[in-house]
């Protein structure tokens, strides 16, 4: 077997098979591929694709490149993942919901890069929090609180790691066997049963179109099953940004407040389904309705936030910040957005909201980048809202009174305000299950 | 303008425009776009085609990356290209045929790479023979004698010389945009006016069957007439190898014998027909059966073989070995290969008798390899000829004994002998002028 046998299959477009996906995996892993020569195979995967058993295949291999997170004396461990989108406090909020139905809880998350936040940031604001516990912290809390998420530690699927750099420089980003194998072997690395994935769509998300999303969807399902992680999809709106906060501390602060009864409504139905779903696939509950009400009764009776400050806390973060989010430190400058006239808020694309939130410092341009856990945005009217010219669609958190001022009017921008009153979009657009 | 946008661009099937194109030729030429961006733009042109206009273009940029041979000062100059074959003696025997018609010859050629043996090799087999002349000895050696055949001094066409380099690693060589711009940016680099090229086509040739070949041969027809190059293909046949000789000294010996007038079938057709065309495109005569008359004639009269001697001795080489070719040093084991059993030779599959050679020495497998000039294998018998068991097949021309029996076994084994005698195809399969 060779490299270039098997880049000349795929150019004309026949199936590859288990070994020559695992030798491909294997030897570019460890350099004896090179660059160029995975740069044309994955072109000629984007341009012929792959059909399931290769992407499953890609995936397993690709999730057997580095180490696998052995978490088989925890239980049934439920994973959730998000495809990326703006404003997605959704694991904060509903990690310790999980919990407080004694499901384990076990998560590693990332960094954020470019426009879309990463939990490990957002968990970064609160004083104190550790996200670099010990495989042995990290699985003691998990026995001990019922949940622990500390950042990737350890080398997950590195065979991905360098396929998604090589993606990004060659424009082979956008295809479903290259996306759904890398969140799917990352997703199996880390040592997850079941896993409920939220597969974002609209101008904020990878998918833009609720056909890709669908296709998205069912190839990481299918993947699920043949990799034996029951997998369930949930195609969420991404038009806007989730919720009402875009920023680091900002965001936790909304999720804090959610977990009090404080619920936005977009918040409160991609929790709901989300979690209810997570609860089934643990076998806490077959009834998905009856799973709604239930984490409604977590919220109410306290029992979830409770599990927040048990878990924070364990990992030494300062939970007087939760008590009371005033404590929390506030940019220098807040600044009012105000509507330039009279009407619905037709439009917000999520994406120029993310960059907006980039530009203030609360994400990075580059992997270096230091975030500013206190600058974001604080949207006040979101699409469909009747405003009012002059009226406050927003605020602008920054540290540089030139740079807020500045993004105040990009944020101007975005919003589209028009007479008629536009038709909403559902929040969850459908269920994979 | 950015590659990502250009990979991009390919891969959706659309169109690059001229400026495109000339962006990433000298990039990557100045190695500011990596080889994996190249290998995806590769592989993508190589499953999405390129259109005329973008071949033209791809030749026209790579041409223009390296030094441009002026030859505007010797007239009108006809270029003579052959897309590879074994025993290919031909532009030996024909160089000196069209300089008899006072048609200047200025000729660069390859070294040999892999079965295909180079021009350059063959006339260094000829004892004191200088194929590294400068370019200004080169030009008046031209000017005097009307001819002049060099190997590659100048930087012609570096962009081809990396992408050639890549495509071979990367499985994208069998194209034919890319083929035709590669033949094609060397020729017009070269400085050639007019080229005659010969598209080889069969078990010996890139292009095994007559359809490849002919849309190989008409890209490049039409990329000549785009680029102001006026350009005849003619396509020949190479199932089985041209003529006798097979290997370096060997085929210069051919080549003289074919001068002096004992011209084997199959080289007469080629050479009458390639030739008459060069004469056609130089304005020397405009009917092609009246221009095989010619040649016949300057053959028979020794214009062709003097215009030879003139021409190597101008270069430093020892004539004497052209006027007696039983000069050339001899091989230290030359050995039969017998008919196994009696028929007519059916298949001579010329790549195989040409990896036979290369094994022998008369090639390179590795670019640093020496080639040992007066190895190689003399064929007595070709497709059609009818033979008796234990009859003379060829003869193996070696260096060392046991080589010598193991190559004999392998020659033995290339030739199929059938009862039945078979069909024979046509030495000129199809002109496109």
């Amino acid at each position: 077997m060779n490299i270039q046998e098997i880049i000349a299959k795929k150019r004309d477009k026949l199936e590859l098979n288990k070994e020559e996906i695992e030798y491909f995996v294997t030897n570019y892993t460890n350099g004896t591929i090179s660059d160029y020569q995975a740069a044309a195979l994955v072109m000629a995967i984007y341009i012929n694709d792959m059909n399931e058993e290769e992407t499953t295949n890609l995936t397993l291999a690709m999730a057997h490149s580095g180490d696998i997170l052995d978490l088989s004396e925890l239980g049934t461990v439920v994973d959730k993942h998000s495809t990326g989108g703006i404003g997605d406090k959704v694991t904060l909020i509903l990690a310790p919901i999980i919990a407080s139905f004694n499901i384990p809880v076990a998560k590693m998350s990332g960094r954020g890069l470019g426009y879309t936040g990463g939990t490990i940031d957002k968990l970064e604001s609160i004083p104190g929090y550790r996200t670099n516990l010990t495989i042995e912290e990290f699985i003691q809390n998990v026995k001990k609180n019922g949940i622990s998420v500390i950042g990737q530690t350890l080398n997950l699927a590195p065979a991905d790691k360098k396929l998604y750099a090589l993606r990004d420089v060659i424009s082979a980003t956008e295809s479903i066997p290259l996306i759904s194998s890398s969140i799917m072997s990352k997703k199996i690395a880390s040592g997850a049963n079941k896993i409920v994935l939220d597969v974002t769509c609209g101008s904020g998300a990878f998918m833009k179109n609720i056909k890709d999303a669908e296709n998205l969807a069912s190839m990481m399902k299918k993947i699920g099953n043949l990799a034996n992680k029951e997998t369930v999809c949930v195609i969420t709106n991404m038009e806007e940004p989730l919720g009402k906060a875009v920023g680091n501390s900002l965001e936790v602060i909304e999720a804090v407040e959610f977990l009090k009864g404080n619920m936005e409504q977009d918040v409160k139905e991609v929790i709901l389904e989300l979690g209810s779903y997570m609860i089934k696939l643990a076998g806490k509950g077959q009834n998905i309705e009856e799973n709604k009400q239930k984490i409604l009764e977590n919220i109410q009776n306290g029992k979830a936030f409770e599990k927040l400050k048990k878990w924070v806390s364990s990992q030494g973060g300062n939970i007087s910040f939760l008590e009371n989010t005033q404590n929390f430190k506030k940019a220098k400058y807040i600044i009012p957005v105000l509507a330039k006239k009279s009407g619905y808020v037709n439009s917000l694309n999520a994406q120029k909201v993310g960059e907006i939130s980039m530009n203030l410092g609360a994400g990075r341009i580059k992997k270096e980048d230091i975030i500013l856990p206190e600058v974001g945005i604080i949207l006040e009217k979101k699409i469909g809202s009747s405003v009012q010219k002059g009226e406050t669609l927003a605020y602008i958190h920054a540290n540089n009174e030139e740079l807020a001022k500045t993004q105040a009017q990009n944020l101007k921008m975005v919003y589209e305000i028009q007479e008629k009153k536009p038709e909403l979009k559902k929040n969850i657009l459908k269920v994979i299950s």
